[in-house]
């Protein structure tokens, strides 16, 4: 059989995973917490379960949960949507990717994307039949080449796919970016998809620019984003779209053939705990906490930090130690010394000679106190 | 925008759920049951999560469950299954059926279907650039046609899609039909995709004549099938696909980027419940007499019944009652008789005369009863 996606091995979260669990390392390559879901949250889920909420939920999601989310981002980023039209529950993030992809993105249409990139985004392109532009991202500061972009767009430029806070590089997008950004979509037929799933992880009191506040771009934009990471629980598989209707009716015509509809009890929960705006609202200074406590312990190291702005990750570089790429390092790290990351040369399609790793602090302080305990002897 | 799907709609499914529910008619039109899910299900779902197994499942599945499905397929139909290379646990039938199309169909590879044919098979074939050639199976016995199958097929012929028990004619494959199906595939190069969401509900004592059983068949076969149809849980969204190793690479290639993984607490509390083979060998027995009563109660009407060998839907004609398509009868049936139907004419892609409602009797009897009440009326 003639491969499709050729090129295309295991995912690098389930190969590092796979690997921790095998050598009994401490796992901080693949993002999810090692604490659990909110007591709250899980008894909610059971509730609806108990109260019969187990057949199909309808095809865009349980209307109390799409309400939700529209008040939700009219109250924090002023835009509009309309439920009934406007917004999608998808099993996760990555579903919600997949779909706006396979849903506007025709064969030969060209899509941009920023490298380190999460590594959903390129196969989907290419199983849509769409080509790959991909402008590469350099530490320590990963700012987006706007003068590159502009010269890469041409009558085929279909989509840019933007991601912020950005993961692996745990950098946001400022307000010159969308400056940019806007200045080159105006009056072009450019779609944006802005994956912003950890829209809540935003650190320094900084500014989540998401595509809703910005009228010019929310008006072109698909919006995913998660419950799994703001509500620490990953493997629940629930997240979101949000897009203006004329594409919305696009995403659910591909939604409704790939997937129909998503867990029905978890959406009425969450539907029910979003009420509680403390939910999410107290998010950035829990894993703050967290980012600052894990940079303390790896300033112990000799690995260098990068900047840390949002998500759940902080990179590392670390010429001081070895000059092995990062992809052996991250194997030698995980055997050798029993702590998982993930090496971000792998979301590089073109390879780069940046050798950069990525930890998740999603972990209980216990946990990064022994990971630190490790990487010290480095 | 230009859609990549013109033609395409909304899934007939929502619309008339939706109709029902605004017209408050009883819905015997999407597959679901009105009666709930076992509670020692739920309650198996509840303690994983108290368990804390709210965190990515593996990206094939949990292991404890695909090893169950394995032990299941080959009890039930003697084909071995290699869990860890072979099955892969899906958001649900649809996603499986969506990942299996998206991951072999390339552009311009001709895909056979039998039509009526549940409608996500033509879309994901469509957006894989693939070309639908669909052969149109008739009341009473809906049988397909093989000399057609054979004349049909070609160089660019890369898949058959199957379905048995089928929806939404509630007929079996036959031996006669593995053996035709089984000359026609041998020494080609030929596909088979085999949706068996309704292996279990299957009555009079008849076969499962599935692609497991047949060495054949299920080397060339990714076999799709559900959990929310056998265990009252259709709203939860777990199935699976099992597919030689060759096949099922290809698979989650699509998969790990399409959904990445799904929901885990559920498949933990699934892999526990199918410990006990009775929770599903009870349900041809179970699903027989709602089958039966509802029968029983439909004879007293004007309608015509189709046979039902399989699935949870009857089949019915209605020429003694009106000569409206089935399309215009279903909303007429729903708005003024209040009971909502599916009418098969929309699972033709290019339209039929024949004029046949399909009714879900999963219900509640007291359900049945009650649209009986009502369909006695016309
Ligand atoms: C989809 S598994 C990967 C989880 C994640 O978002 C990450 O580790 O980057
Ligand atoms: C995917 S919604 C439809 C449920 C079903 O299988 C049916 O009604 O045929």
């Amino acid at each position: 059989i003639i491969s499709k996606l050729p090129q295309t091995g295991t995912t690098i979260f389930t190969v590092m995973s796979a690997l921790a669990n095998e050598v009994g390392a401490i796992n901080l390559s693949q993002g999810f917490p090692d604490f659990d879901t909110p007591p709250r949250l899980v008894e909610l889920v059971n509730t609806a379960m108990k109260n019969g909420h187990n057949q199909y939920a309808p095809m865009p999601g349980v209307m109390a949960l799409r309400e939700q989310i529209a008040q939700k981002t009219e109250r924090l980023y002023g835009a509009v949507y309309n439920p009934e039209t406007e917004i999608t529950i998808t099993a996760g993030g990555t579903q919600a990717i997949f779909t706006a992809i396979t849903a506007v993105v025709n064969p030969n249409d060209e899509v941009i994307i920023f490298e380190p990139a999460f590594d959903c985004y390129a196969p989907a392109i290419k199983l849509a039949g769409g080509i790959v532009k991909s402008l590469e991202l350099s530490p320590p500061d990963y700012r987006i080449p706007w003068d590159m972009v502009r010269r890469l767009i041409n009558n085929k430029t279909r989509m840019i796919i933007l991601n912020t806070p950005h993961n692996p590089t745990a950098t946001i997008l400022q307000q010159e970016d969308i400056d940019e950004l806007s200045a080159i979509v105006k009056n072009q037929d450019i779609l944006i998809l802005s994956d912003e799933v950890y829209e809540h992880l935003i650190y320094d009191g900084e500014t989540h620019h998401g595509m809703a506040r910005y009228p010019e771009l929310q008006k072109r934009s698909f919006i995913v984003a998660s419950f799994g990471k703001p509500f620490h629980a990953t493997g629940w598989k629930v997240g979101y779209c949000m897009a203006p209707a004329f594409l919305m009716q696009e995403f659910r015509k591909v939604h409704q053939f790939l997937v129909f509809s998503v867990n029905a009890p978890i959406q009425y929960a969450i539907a029910e705990y979003l009420k509680d705006e403390n939910t999410y609202l107290s998010l950035p200074d829990f894993f703050q906490q967290k980012r600052d406590h894990f940079r303390k312990g790896l300033e112990q190291t000799r690995f260098e930090l990068l900047p840390c702005a949002g998500t759940y990750f902080q990179s590392v570089t670390f010429n001081n130690i070895t000059d092995e790429k990062d992809s052996d390092f991250a194997l030698r790290l995980t055997k050798e010394f029993r702590v998982a990351a993930i090496p971000t040369s792998v979301f590089y399609t073109q390879g780069t000679d940046h050798h950069v790793l990525r930890f998740c602090f999603a972990k209980k302080q216990e946990t990064l106190d022994k990971a630190v305990d490790r990487l010290i002897k480095l």
